[in-house]
């Protein structure tokens, strides 16, 4: 379906970025750029697509045909509300993968290495030799083959780790050394050494990490780069107490910024990033939007168009 | 040259596991398996090869047809002594590439991820949003365009950094965005994010990282997983008070295990670990002799053998 878009309505952390940006391009289409506090009902009238994180305190899609996510999750558009199934929804698709992979790779590479260790005997002058041991010996379960878990594997396999994909659909991945669904891949769970989260937030995986599904592991190390309701808390903090996690690495979490009154704040089995694994930069952010309007106006094929029913 | 190998004397830290290993292939060779401190004149008389990690005290090359170092350097059988040119000279090859690889890139993203920032300000309970710098994003320059140093490059340029090659030589090397000479690669030494030394340590290489040297860059990390002995540490410590080295990771030092009168130790911006970045496993140490155990029988190539003249 072929569609006009005149007007465009562009909102959230980047906006003065987005807007500087914008100015060089000599576009036609009309745009406003505003923080999400001041949209006004009359701009929502007006746009006929809307651009941003996610849905600003006024929002509605009464008017809009198309709505732009500028980051790749698209669950605060979609959770708890009503989708107008006339909307366009698409998000961004750039380098996630790689910055994600990068994120996932540096907490591997740090504890194979041993960067705590050396660290310590450096303070107390000690020379004591600890090898570290290679990617190639790792097992890692990725839960999600999106194009975040695809990109993860295929940096992941360069490096001789034994990768096993698990999605809902169990489609096989030739990126992935293994992949399938749950029951397909469980055999592989008690042999990871790390589970790594990319899994898109919906209905369906709403504490999906839960005892059930935790207690198959053995003192794996969890990283969460997906989203934080994924995972139901109390079952991650048993399954590090149970010895099944033996550590997490969280990015993401249920409340962000995380409340200052978090438990998980000083677990000492806990290391948390505040959700940087995959941030957009405004360069990224511009054109990966732009592509995609450019591809509308083409009435062309949008790889990045969210399925409003899956949630992905 | 044909050459009859039938007595074999192994020696070095890895004697015993080297012992168990050798035991299960059924050779016909004979073996002898001491530690260095009780080798024996009788010994070298008997042995028709040396392997090992450097020269036992007694050692000397008179009876010896082969010596086989179980490490990937040789400069500890090659400086200060004269060789007989008579007497092969081979050295491991194997996973050092992968190993060295894996220890650069440890740093190197613990760096770009804000790894110390994160941890500190988890104890502090603030969420402080730092986007990571992309490996893509990073000029490396690499010295030493051998094995390792290729198969770091490669390893480096999949992730899309820039990589700058140098060797004596200054052999093109397509593993690297740019190779060649110092005189044709230090145009771009001032844009280097990272510089790492995997060069040998020969009299063309003893003190390489001199003032003179050292004084073209700007805020680069130096990585030292080559020998100690390349770099004039008085040179290193200037530099790094006048802001052309931003930080040092070593892992060779001239005096291994580092004396604990060392300076090194509590320097602010020396990081330390205990020549770990590329360790022989016994598996792997094994696998290389017989291999070249075996190609010497058949009177084949040998692609680890060492050029004397050269030192590697």
């Amino acid at each position: 379906m072929k569609m006009m878009i005149d007007n465009i309505l562009v909102t959230g952390r980047l906006v003065n970025e987005i807007k500087n940006l914008v100015a060089n391009l000599q576009l036609s289409q009309s745009f406003r750029f505003k923080e999400e506090a001041t949209i006004q009902q009359d701009d929502f009238m007006w746009a006929d697509a809307f651009v941003g994180f996610g849905p600003s305190p006024t929002f509605h899609l009464e008017e809009l045909k198309w709505v732009h996510s500028l980051g790749a999750g698209v669950d605060s558009f979609l959770r708890g509300t009503e989708w107008n199934k006339n909307v366009l929804l698409t998000r961004t698709v750039c380098s996630f993968g790689q910055k994600i992979s990068e994120y996932c790779l540096s907490y591997m590479l740090s504890d194979l290495q041993n960067h705590h260790l050396f660290e310590k005997i450096q303070t107390e002058k000690r020379w004591e030799v600890q090898p570290p041991r290679s990617l190639a010996s790792q097992t890692v379960i990725v839960f999600g083959t999106g194009k975040i878990g695809e990109e993860l594997a295929k940096k992941l396999t360069h490096f001789g780790c034994h990768v096993i994909g698990v999605s809902q659909s169990g489609k096989p991945n030739p990126s992935f050394n293994i992949s399938g669904s749950i029951k397909e891949t469980s055999k592989y769970f008690q042999q990871a050494n790390w589970i790594i989260n990319t899994l898109p937030l919906t209905n369906q995986t709403v504490h999906f990490f839960n005892d059930e599904l935790l207690s198959n592991f053995n003192e794996a190390v969890f990283i969460n780069v997906g989203r934080g309701d994924s995972v139901h808390q109390p079952s991650l903090l048993s399954a590090i107490d149970e010895g099944h996690i033996k550590r997490a690495i969280l990015d993401v979490f249920d409340e962000e910024p995380l409340p200052s009154t978090s438990s998980l704040w000083d677990h000492p089995n806990i290391m948390m990033t505040p959700h940087i694994s995959a941030v957009t930069s405004p360069e990224e952010g511009v054109n990966c939007f732009i592509q995609t309007l450019e591809k509308i106006g083409r009435n062309e094929m949008l790889e990045n168009e969210v399925d409003v029913m899956k949630g992905y």
